[in-house]
């Protein structure tokens, strides 16, 4: 999706540029987006602070054969970009359909917070 | 928090108005937030359509001894409104803490879609 010339580098546009990474998942573009100082909280699980503990987990999560994410809706306030997706992710062969909200908190142009909304077992009864 | 007088009836405004309603609750003035044709899918659940539905379980719901719901972040975008929360509540004596995230759909000032975010584990293990 082209954005014109001013939206280019607005905190929705790095949001849904990031949303857009995961598609395969092209984990060098989706690390590309997130700032040195990026905090990450998968809300049921602990929070991740810094580039190098976000990159390490987000490489080594699934690890996902295929990726992609639609994006249901967006809205931006300022720094805050909200989103409301559907995730979808194929794991060792299964694919699974992940309803999530997730906010950005977006800074020259990068993701400095992230917070995943979703039920944890909804996730894991797909991949039994 | 007043709102300038253009704002008073913008979908923003709406939900607000509408996560104001629920400190206490107040649950006469929860539901009158909501549309006839109103969609309500608390995503780990059953969705629920229609005003009678969705009265129904909401006043039938915790039932909540005490309510407040702090908005975190909120963006519109047209008809749509997204906020991030923490929901407090008291049931059966017990506190519980939830972190959510929820899309609205408001239309003539009134929601038409609701779809709640959060991990049903969080907030079951409160209550055991």
């Amino acid at each position: 999706m082209p954005l014109p010339e001013g939206e280019k580098s607005s905190p929705m546009a790095a949001v849904l540029s990031f949303c857009g990474a995961w598609a395969g998942p092209d984990m060098d573009r989706v690390i590309s987006h997130l700032g040195d100082d990026i905090v990450y909280h998968n809300m049921p699980m602990e929070e991740l602070s810094g580039l190098a503990a976000v990159e390490r987990y987000l490489r080594a999560a699934g690890p996902f054969e295929h990726c992609a994410w639609e994006v249901r809706a967006v809205a931006a306030n300022g720094e805050h970009v909200l989103t409301e997706r559907i995730d979808r992710m194929t794991v060792r062969g299964r694919t699974v359909t992940l309803p999530v909200m997730g906010t950005f908190r977006v800074r020259g142009g990068l993701i400095r917070e992230w917070r995943d909304y979703f039920d944890l077992a909804s996730y894991l009864a797909q991949l039994a």
